[in-house]
């Protein structure tokens, strides 16, 4: 079914093309036509894949979480330690590629534009919450985790942390590069791990 | 000198009509028109306190993190024990009151924006991270932190939990309620307080 492929082939190139007017000129210049002329795409052609401007943000929003949940998943088949694969995780969810710095800037300027706009766009959630829900959930039950812990905080905690460094790496990419926010994640972890697995 | 102190009142009354249109309609509805109109002005005499849009948003940033900063100090000067200060002083970094709700809503609308504007605004910086290395640093002087921390990363990691946190709260009203961030700064400061001096 070649055609079915090349529609959805194509529908994540007008998504990605609606990543750079974003990135370039913010939710106020993501107007269909724009995205459309960025996509190399007639107006009525895009209309065929899109037929108002809330479906292809929704689906650009959606591509954003899609990738990123490929990235995860790809980590959570390998073979590293726990420690290891749930820093290589964290390192996902934060912006310090350019291409986890992209889909954050769009993340950003799609949410506070979401909140503002009358019309409800079906907002994709991010799942982080629930991600950080299965990490701390996962660690717990392997018993790598201190006993004086409060699983329950220690989700809202890491949940707070991830974000915060999210947001803070995007305004502040000189002084929060890769080094500082792993060194940052391990640190965090360290201070939950039992003793005898620190890194 | 009366005509003064009106001047002040009146621009930031101006300010103050400014975060209503953008909590209304976002910044795409903020402009000198709509501002004028909502704080009950002709167009000229709004523009005989601000002569462009971009002055009268600076000075309406910088009204958000003048207000936070006098609430700040009324909590220094009080006779709350230190850990009891603190956590009044995190509080307010984090929407949980119609007026911090208000001011972080504007804020994070207003950083978006101004990130993708071409036109440099003076972007007043939000002196979290200065409090956040005051707060820490009296703690260790004070030495009530525990001694195996590493001071320079705990500044980081409270940093990035108070705007984790005020993100969060901003998205998900209902769950993260005063109780909830409360419980949580709490149990932050308990890990890294020492041991007796624990509430």
């Amino acid at each position: 079914m070649p055609k079915i492929v090349d529609h959805n082939l194509r529908k994540k190139q007008i998504a990605e093309a609606s990543w750079r007017v974003i990135l370039e000129q913010g939710m106020e210049g993501a107007t269909v036509r724009n995205i459309a002329k960025e996509a190399g795409l007639s107006l009525g052609a895009l209309r065929h894949y899109f037929s108002t401007q809330d479906e292809l943000l929704e689906f650009a929003m959606k591509l954003v979480i899609e990738r990123a949940t490929e990235r995860i998943e790809k980590i959570t088949v390998t073979e590293l330690p726990p420690k290891e694969m749930i820093l290589q995780i964290l390192m996902q969810l934060v912006p310090v590629t350019p291409e986890t710095m992209a889909e954050m800037e769009v993340w950003f300027t799609f949410i506070s534009y979401a909140r503002h706009k009358r019309v409800t766009i079906d907002f994709p959630h991010d799942g982080i919450y629930q991600g950080m829900t299965k990490i701390i959930r996962a660690m717990d039950g392997l018993k790598l985790l201190r006993k004086d812990l409060n699983i329950d905080l220690e989700i809202e905690r890491i949940y707070a942390l991830v974000d915060g460094i999210a947001l803070h790496a995007l305004m502040e990419k000189e002084r929060l590069n890769y080094e500082r926010i792993y060194e940052l994640f391990v640190y965090h972890l360290n201070s939950i791990w039992v003793e005898e697995k620190k890194l």
